[in-house]
Order: C-alpha cells, then sequence, then structure tokens
C-alpha cells in the first residue's frame, strides 16, 4: 500500500447555521483546507454525511459539492456510515490515494441537523440503530442510557463519576475558537442537568449542529507539491458488530471498537502506550468510556477512572477531546471524524495554541455509529 | 494501479418483493456470488444503496448487511450516489482492492422501492437531483422529458422513434428469468402507452422495483483461489456535472457521461470500436440515446438511429440491454449498477444463454445518477 498524509486541514466553527446550506459549509471547509495546503486544485472529493436524505431531502452529494465547490466534474462520492460517515469517508479517501489512482483527494465531513424539529432530528438519527429497536422508540440517547445504566449496575459507578469526561471537554473546549461550547462546565451543573433518558442528562450528551471539516490528502511522492511537511497516515481500519444492541452478548464490550483499535494498531506497528492523544467519540459520556476500554487505554470497567485522575487531560497521559470533543466542540454526525483528523493534525503540527499536547507526534482517532456497530479507526503519525 | 476482477457474481430477481427485507435481498445476492465465485469468505464488504434512508428509514447499511449475511465484525461500507450507486460502490470496491488492503471484498448493490406510496418514492428520488428543481415539481421523469422535449425539437425526432429502445429492452428481458418485465413489447403497446411527462410515456420509463446483485472483486494474486477465471476490470471511472438542469450550458451533452467514458477509455487503452456490449443506463429511453452519444458511439442526435438501425441488437455492433437493461429488467436504483457488472461478467464467459452476444471480449457499463450529475463507467474484459 503507498503512503498516504495529511497536508491540509480546513473546518468550520460548529454551530447552529440555519441561514447556511449544506454546500456552504462544506465548500467552506474544502476552501479552507485546499489554502492550508496550498493546493490549487485535488483530482477527487470523497462526502462523509448522514442526514442529508432524510433533513435536507438532497442526495447524491458528491456531485453536489463538487459543483457547489467550483470543482464541477471531478470525482466526487458520498459515504454514509451512520455518525461516523466522516471516519468511513476518511477510510475510503485514503484508499483512493493508496490505490495509486490519485495523488491528491479531499475529504469532507458535513452535516446539518439544526433548525429542523427534535423528533425529525432524533427519528433520523435512529436510522443508524436498528429498526425493531427504533420501533420501540429507542432513540440513540435511549440505547446509550440502557448501556451506561448497565455499566454503573456492574462496576459500581455512580452518575457523579463521568462527570470528569464532560468537564474535561468543556474545559478543552474554551480556547477552541470552532467550538461549540465555549465555556467550562461545573461539577454542580452536571449534577443538576436535566435528565434525557435516565441515567444520561444533557450534559452526559453531545449536541445537535451544524458544520463541515475537510483534510487534504496526498501520496508520499506528491507532497512536495504543498506547503506542510504531511501527517502520515499510519492506520487506517475499519470494523462492524451488530446493529441491534439486544443482539449482543456484551452491550459493555463494544467489539467493532476493539477489533478496529487492534487492526489500526497492528497496521501502525503502535500500542496504545505510544498515543500521545486520542480524539474518540464522546458521544455519549458512557462512549467514551467504553472507548478507552475497548481500546486498551483501561481495563473493563475502568475508563471512567482515567477521567477522574484527569488522565484525559491535555497533561495526562492520555488527552482525549483536545479541543472538545464531540461534548464540546460539537457533533455534526457526518462531520465529527474529519473534525477530529483536523484536530490531531493541529496537535501533531505543534499548532494546537493553549490546547497543545506537548511532544505530541502520534494521534489516533476514532469514529462510532451506531451504538458500535460500526468504527472506524485512524493513527496519524509525524 | 494493481488488477482487479470479477471472480463471482450472483443477482436476485428484480420484481416487486414486499415481503423481503432490504437484508435479505442483500444478503440473497451476496451467497449467490459468493457461491459462484467458490469463496469461503472475503475481507470487506461495500454497499450500494441511495433510499434506504428515506424510504426504509434504515441508514448504517454497512454494518446491517455484515451482519445480516453472518459476517458480523467485517469492515463494510455504503456509497451513495443517487441512482449510479451501484456504480459507485463497484469504483470504491476496485479502489480497496487495488489499494492492496484487501485481496477479496463484495461489493453489493441494494434496494426496496416498491410498496410505498409512489409520491413518497418519486419524492425521495428526486433527492437526486437539485433542491430548487424539486421545488417546482420537477420528478426524475419531469426531467428526462424536458431532455427528451428539447432533443425532439432539435433533432427532428418524433416520440416513435424511441421505441427501438424500449422494444430491444423487452426482447432481451423474455429470456432473463431475473427480469421484472419478460414480455415482448409491440410498437403499437408502445405507441398507446399512458402520457407520464411529455413527452414521455410509462413505456420509456424504467420501473419502481426491488432487486440486489452482487460481484465478488479480487487481487490479480488471488484469482487462483476462485472457481472462475477473474473477468479483469480494466478501467473504473467517475464523473460528475450540475445537479441542476438549469446550470447546463445544453442538456443534450451529459458532460460526466462523456468525461467517464473518455477516462475509462483513457484507463482501459480502449475506444468506443472495441466494445463488443455496452450496459448503458436507460432510466428512460432518452437517457439511453445520449448515453450512446457522450459515450462515443454515435454523432450527437443520432443516438435514435442506432435503435432504429439494430445497431443496439444483440447481433448488432454495440448492443445495449443485453438482458432487458433497466427499462425491462428493471433498476433498483442502487442496484442497477451492479445488475450491469453481472450481466457483463455473464457475457464475457460466454455464459449468456440465450442472451449472449457472439464473441464477447470487451464490454463497458455505465451507471448514472441525477439527469447525468454522477457518472460511473467501466470496461471488462476477458
Amino acid at each position: 500500500m503507498r503512503h498516504v498524509g495529511i497536508v491540509g486541514i480546513g473546518q468550520t466553527p460548529v454551530g447552529t447555521w440555519v441561514d447556511r446550506t449544506l454546500s456552504d459549509l462544506a465548500v467552506a471547509s474544502l476552501r479552507s483546507a485546499m489554502q492550508d495546503a496550498g493546493a490549487d486544485s485535488v483530482q477527487a472529493l470523497y462526502i462523509g454525511n448522514m442526514l442529508s436524505g432524510q433533513l435536507q431531502r438532497q442526495e447524491n452529494l458528491g456531485a453536489l459539492i463538487a459543483d457547489a465547490a467550483g470543482l464541477r466534474g471531478m470525482p466526487s462520492v458520498k459515504i454514509e456510515a451512520g455518525c461516523a460517515a466522516g471516519g468511513a469517508a476518511l477510510h475510503m479517501g485514503v484508499l483512493a490515494v493508496a490505490a495509486g489512482v490519485y495523488d491528491t483527494v479531499a475529504v469532507i465531513g458535513v452535516e446539518k441537523m439544526a433548525g429542523y424539529p427534535v423528533g425529525d432530528v432524533l427519528a433520523a438519527l435512529a436510522t443508524a440503530g436498528a429498526l425493531d429497536e427504533a420501533a420501540h422508540g429507542l432513540t440513540c440517547a435511549g440505547l446509550n442510557a440502557l448501556i451506561m445504566r448497565r455499566y454503573m449496575y456492574e462496576y459500581s459507578w455512580r452518575h457523579d463519576d463521568f462527570a470528569a469526561f464532560s468537564i474535561n471537554a468543556h474545559r478543552n473546549a474554551v480556547t477552541n475558537s470552532n467550538a461549540m461550547f465555549r465555556r467550562p462546565l461545573t461539577l454542580e451543573e452536571y449534577r443538576t442537568a436535566r435528565l434525557i433518558a435516565d441515567p444520561l442528562t444533557l450534559l452526559d450528551s453531545s449536541p445537535i449542529c451544524d458544520g463541515a471539516a475537510a483534510v487534504i490528502l496526498c501520496s508520499a511522492d506528491a507532497a512536495r507539491h504543498f506547503r506542510h511537511k504531511p501527517v502520515r497516515i499510519t492506520a487506517s481500519a475499519v470494523a462492524t458488530d451488530t446493529v441491534a444492541l439486544h443482539d449482543r452478548s456484551d452491550i459493555l464490550w463494544p467489539r467493532a471498537v476493539y477489533a478496529s483499535a487492534k487492526a489500526a494498531y497492528g497496521q501502525a506497528g503502535r500500542s496504545p502506550q505510544d498515543i500521545d492523544l486520542f480524539e474518540l467519540h464522546d458521544a455519549f459520556s458512557i462512549t467514551a468510556a467504553l472507548s478507552l476500554e475497548a481500546s486498551g487505554f483501561a481495563e473493563k470497567g475502568a475508563g471512567v477512572r482515567l477521567a477522574q485522575d484527569g488522565a484525559i487531560a491535555l497533561k495526562g497521559s492520555i488527552p482525549i477531546c483536545t479541543f472538545g470533543g464531540l461534548k464540546a466542540r460539537g457533533h455534526p454526525v457526518g462531520a465529527s471524524g474529519l473534525y477530529q483528523a483536523v484536530e490531531a493534525v493541529m496537535q501533531l503540527r505543534a499548532d494546537a495554541g493553549n490546547n497543545q499536547v506537548e511532544g505530541a507526534r502520534i494521534a489516533m482517532i476514532q469514529s462510532i455509529a451506531g451504538s458500535g456497530s460500526f468504527v472506524a479507526t485512524h493513527i496519524l503519525e509525524v
């Protein structure tokens, strides 16, 4: 396989942008990434998106966004993998360059969720899960509430014990100008937050929001044409699990997280000890805990302790959500995997300002869909 | 780029299968393709589908279908590109094998459209087009009616002149046990068919239907493990054009068809004269005419003549729709690109029975979305 690197990054602020179209957001992030790379053009686009058909009533985003970007005619394909569509699109972009078909491509993640009736958005998000569970009213929050309740029961954690995940995310978002929630969170606020699905509260949950992020990928040969030394993608691994939660033998062990992380470590020749920072998929605080465990950073049931001990902080042993994560930077679902990539590149370029993880050389990013049914894990290195 | 070939093919009959789920259809086609290849397993799945989010309220098909197929855990990604999702998925599968990441993958196209209110299906299909045109009530048929009317005006063709496309398609479907419409069509029936969008009639149009088709792709090195000598994929090219018809300088010149065919000829080192059969995207009879022209088989405005002269028949100079095409085999939209691949392989294996194109060694297949806004063209050779 040819080596593939990231030479450009772009992102729009995450928020509720009812006056900006899906195309506007995607094109803004693409232009920013091309400018960052010093690229006049690219050879193909890969678009990560989940909800455009259901919410905007717009499919065929490959053609739509190429056209809107002034790249009419360009090969351009949409990838869908639930809330992990961004990670999946990054994976497909890596394959396209690795195949030797293209030397330079852009991968864009874009999602617009704000401004629609909340019930419509939740129903659309639930299409990443199993129809028979959705039919019983199980939203994404509902499914993760079941997981969180079981986790608390099995390992004797209290709801308060998860606060450190949300507090860490909000703390890091304060100095991220692209984050949706740029304010610190107190334990008291966390404790008194509105219940969403017992035991999950609003402050365990990532927000409904809009955004787009993009990266420019290139082959090792093409790297000399760009302004930045490439951040190498040393692993790109996808795995799946049952879509229905009730089909899993252990809902506290996300097998696709384990499998994709294991495959990624194998590809990169790395182990959890080598990872300097981990942009994980904290759609809910429980998801962060399980991701840390199944990715090899904590024993089963002990992911919460990493948050409580401060290991997940910028100066900790395994920093996560270094720009706010899904919780506080925001989770425009199909875009989140690309925000993670952009933020990891900023860290590895030592260009993260107040959010810098000192000496970061190896970053892992992980995008999860459907309560763990689809997972994409990438390792990035300088 | 590594060489990629097709070693297994599978398909379900096209029809209105209200009692079979999306997963059922996809898994049936996959199993059939694996059996044909003599493959115990594959390493990844690529799923072409357009409408599952809107009609079945189910996304995240990568995980869903891997799970349903008993391949739980396997890397599996959904590709969406309107009615060309099948061609786009085939393209991504080719890239995945070419990249050297996988030696054997399956590409599945699947769609379920029957059994829903027709208005819902047409609205869902219209999401492959431009929102501002859809908002004025322009369905796929409406857009193609505008194109057909303009074509008739510019080149002085009458509606009757298009009959030969539909008659050819139906004739070839009679001996295809997987086709939806297995009966010949008369000129009189064509003439008296119900008007859909002037001048388009029901018999210019492909049907709303369900189906799935699949191929097993492998690298040249892995080919020895399978029952069949691989059919080589010598070209895999994608191009885009404006999504809105009103943004095109000439609605009778589908630039993405031209661009993807030209790129495919370049990759394969072939020209239109070399192509023994062409499975094109006859969603409407006018689409067949334009595809023949922009792919280099006829002068502008002269595509219709190829049908009238019998050049498109099994014994003609450029056979099309050799198993009935989208018109008569049927057009389960995200699956059609894979049906084309399956049928082309049958031709190149000299395994097409009564539908055989004698001496076929080079086939071209082409999948089109959004009135030409996204096009995938592949060339297959033995």
